[in-house]
């Protein structure tokens, strides 16, 4: 009998993340004060983060370990399993051999808890007593709601006010584990109600979730501020993911000819390829791929420049693609990968050619999902299906080509609480929306003024 | 670092299922014809179900062997893999060890796809083009049509009214894995069309619903009903729960001096329990826990007695605890675990001393569920909670007592699309039916002409 799931024993645990700054060929240009225009230092972000994780965040060190009380939690659902996708590859007839990595597995479904653990516990030890957040489709909020019951910290989550309404469940995980949620913009934050006062039906995006969990966070000494994806310490954490691949990877006497991940603020996608970004600029012939959404194209069509990382313009000026801090996608859009921005590691290491970049319109994705779900079992979280649909594009071109490929991709969470989305497809209520360009160019006029990184470079408009 | 989940290898996984018959103090009463009241032969359930199944289903044999093609779709979340609740114990103070086996990582989030794939398998290889089958919270129809997804069997799934319109998440699985599913009671079938001309407002009940996907079954050749619970070959087909426990609590080191499974129909209890019934048999000190709603108390306040298995008197006589076959739990009752009878399995096994039977409120069973998801991070569906429930009493006298019980409860599946009963629970919109005796008594009185089994035992009314 073939064997279908890789499990790695909880012994060998990678017991250190690995930092993909160590090995980039060109070096990351420095965050920008907000108001100065300036490098940031560390005393500036300060009022919204721990000094550890701030640390953290600038830290050059190849490998960083991994405290114990945070291997002890990663213990609850980690090392999660790699499946050989044996029932797709017979499915659509292909030679190539499929692997994904099960990120499904964790309590809150997704891979977020990675890096919702790790920040949980560096606020903990300094002495937070309470986090702020934002959340969109409600991953990130559900996962730090858990890790803050599990390390005993007071949450309240801003969740993007059009998922606060279309998943109501997210937000009920989200309280069964303890943590506060409410719908973005709120009124309970100058930036919410400048927001509802320009536009009361607002649908809010994530930029203006950031714009009020920071706020609230600035506010108090003992209230800090945790973010999800984006910052260099969250794709630090996510890096577990890549690193038990590879140890899976061997153990199935495989080694992957591609690497593919869904991306939105690219943590999920980092965590699984960095580890394998170093493989590549050590020699290793491997192609990396990031699968955006059509009507959220970051990667793809928005310009690489300094941005906010939020709508009131609060944060740090980063260095990244972005589609404006202002933009807010289509409500047409079902899923989650909403993010106007992209975590400045993925950003300048799509500038340095190592990974490519694509974007899938919606109906492909959702077929995909439910192809996979038909063929292995599992549904998949609408965010995955972007993975999924590539996946299944690049077993296609392996069929054609008569290529026995080996791909890879991570599973980043499931579908239980998405189902309202696929039921529209399934309805036929969904349609693709191709961002029209003078759509993006209105956005990105937001960032005219700013700043430009020395390697700026133009969107594909 | 202390080991939190024990995997079996796959190369280690049970390759035969056990069969408790083969080892109880006394033999079981057969079924009898419903309209005759005789022994029920193979032929009175050849219209309904394959011949395979009706072998398996009066099968002595003590162990059966598990067909390769099913033993490779188990791998697709077999094993499941074995936890121990250490941040539940600390969040007690409990000396107890608790053990649990996570059932909630098969693709549909319980235990039912062991059976599930099983009966699809027996009826793809005996020509069955369709199957019919009936859910009530949904669970099992979500299994059967993952299940059916996997060998290419066509599938409607009579859904019990209420739940149909509470839990939407489930049908749109049942959708995305390509099963149809309505409504119960539907104007489809003589059998609905019967409850809705007297109460067109019926919330429809298992035993409804199973009479209509019985209705549907016995009309065509190439269509077969497939039942989730309470029949020996699915209690069979779930011992691989058990097998498995077994394997790793040895793993472990350790062996359970209690073992806690919910009951509705019987099958999660009886996959997990039932080898360790053999144990007992065979000498072991061991105390085995059916836990059940206080608002459908079958085994803790039912009598032993025959009685049909749907409302509408079309199943044989089974040799059962029962509340009767009309009884309908009150609406306020939020979780699964509703049908009206017992495995006959189980039953015997509780008239034989074996098995303890307690039931328990739900508001209790939403806290301990609570708790468990604060401590252990993982959110158990309603049915589960009621066994957490029952460990957490254990632990507590545990610790009363001061002893190091060894605990192991079924965590039979996962609660991301309950969170409406969640969200019931912390608004304070769940109360507790103790039911009154009399209302006990007046479904019971729908059976009192019913033949009696020898061992018939009144209720505890």
């Amino acid at each position: 009998m073939e064997v279908k799931k890789i499990f790695l024993p909880e012994s060998e645990m990678p017991r250190r993340w690995y930092n993909v700054m160590a090995d980039m060929p060109t070096p990351m240009e420095p965050p920008l004060h907000p108001g100065t225009g300036q490098p940031a230092g560390p005393e500036d972000l300060a009022p919204i983060f721990p000094m550890n994780l701030i640390e953290q965040e600038v830290c050059q060190d190849r490998w960083v370990d991994i405290p114990e009380p945070i291997m002890d939690k990663y213990t609850i659902w980690r090392p999660s399993p790699l499946y050989r996708a044996t029932g797709l590859e017979k499915a659509l007839g292909t030679p190539a051999k499929i692997y994904f990595k099960n990120e499904g597995v964790s309590p809150a479904g997704s891979h977020k808890p990675n890096t919702a653990i790790a920040q949980a516990y560096y606020n903990k030890i300094a002495g937070t007593k309470k986090l702020t957040t934002e959340t969109g489709a409600g991953q990130w909020g559900s996962a730090l709601s858990m890790c803050c019951a599990l390390f005993g910290l007071e949450l309240k989550v801003y969740m993007v006010k059009v998922s606060f309404k279309q998943k109501p469940y997210r937000r009920l995980m989200m309280e069964t584990w303890g943590g506060k949620c409410v719908a973005s913009p709120s009124t309970e934050t100058a930036a919410g109600r400048k927001i509802l006062e320009q536009n009361p039906d607002s649908p809010g995006s994530l930029g203006i979730a950031i714009s009020e969990a920071v706020e609230i966070a600035v506010a108090s000494d003992d209230t800090k501020y945790a973010l999800g994806s984006v910052l260099n310490h969250v794709m630090l954490h996510q890096t577990v993911i890549g690193l038990e691949a590879q140890k899976q990877m061997e153990m199935a006497g495989d080694y992957p000819d591609i690497v593919i991940g869904c991306a939105g603020g690219g943590s999920n996608f980092a965590g699984l390829a960095f580890p394998y970004i170093r493989d590549k600029v050590n020699g290793k012939d491997i192609e990396i791929i990031a699968v955006e959404p059509t009507s959220c194209p970051t990667l793809t069509r928005g310009p690489f420049a300094y941005d906010f990382g939020d709508t009131n313009q609060m944060t740090p000026l980063l260095p990244m693609h972005t589609l404006g801090h202002t933009f807010v996608p289509e409500p047409i859009h079902a899923g989650g990968l909403r993010y106007h921005g992209m975590a400045p590691l993925v950003s300048q290491l799509v500038m340095d050619g190592l990974i490519r970049t694509e974007s899938i319109p919606q109906t492909e994705t959702f077929q995909s999902g439910i192809d996979f779900a038909r063929s292995e079992g599992y549904i998949s979280a609408p965010e995955t299906n972007h993975a999924v649909a590539m996946t299944i594009r690049e077993a296609k071109k392996a069929k054609d080509e008569g290529k026995e490929k080996v791909i890879l991709f991570n599973w980043s969470g499931h579908g239980f609480v998405d189902m309202a989305a696929y039921e529209a497809y399934m309805l036929g209520n969904l349609s693709n929306h191709e961002l029209p360009s003078d759509e993006i160019k209105r956005a990105l006029s937001d960032i005219d003024a700013l700043p430009k990184p020395k390697q700026y470079k133009a969107g594909n408009l």
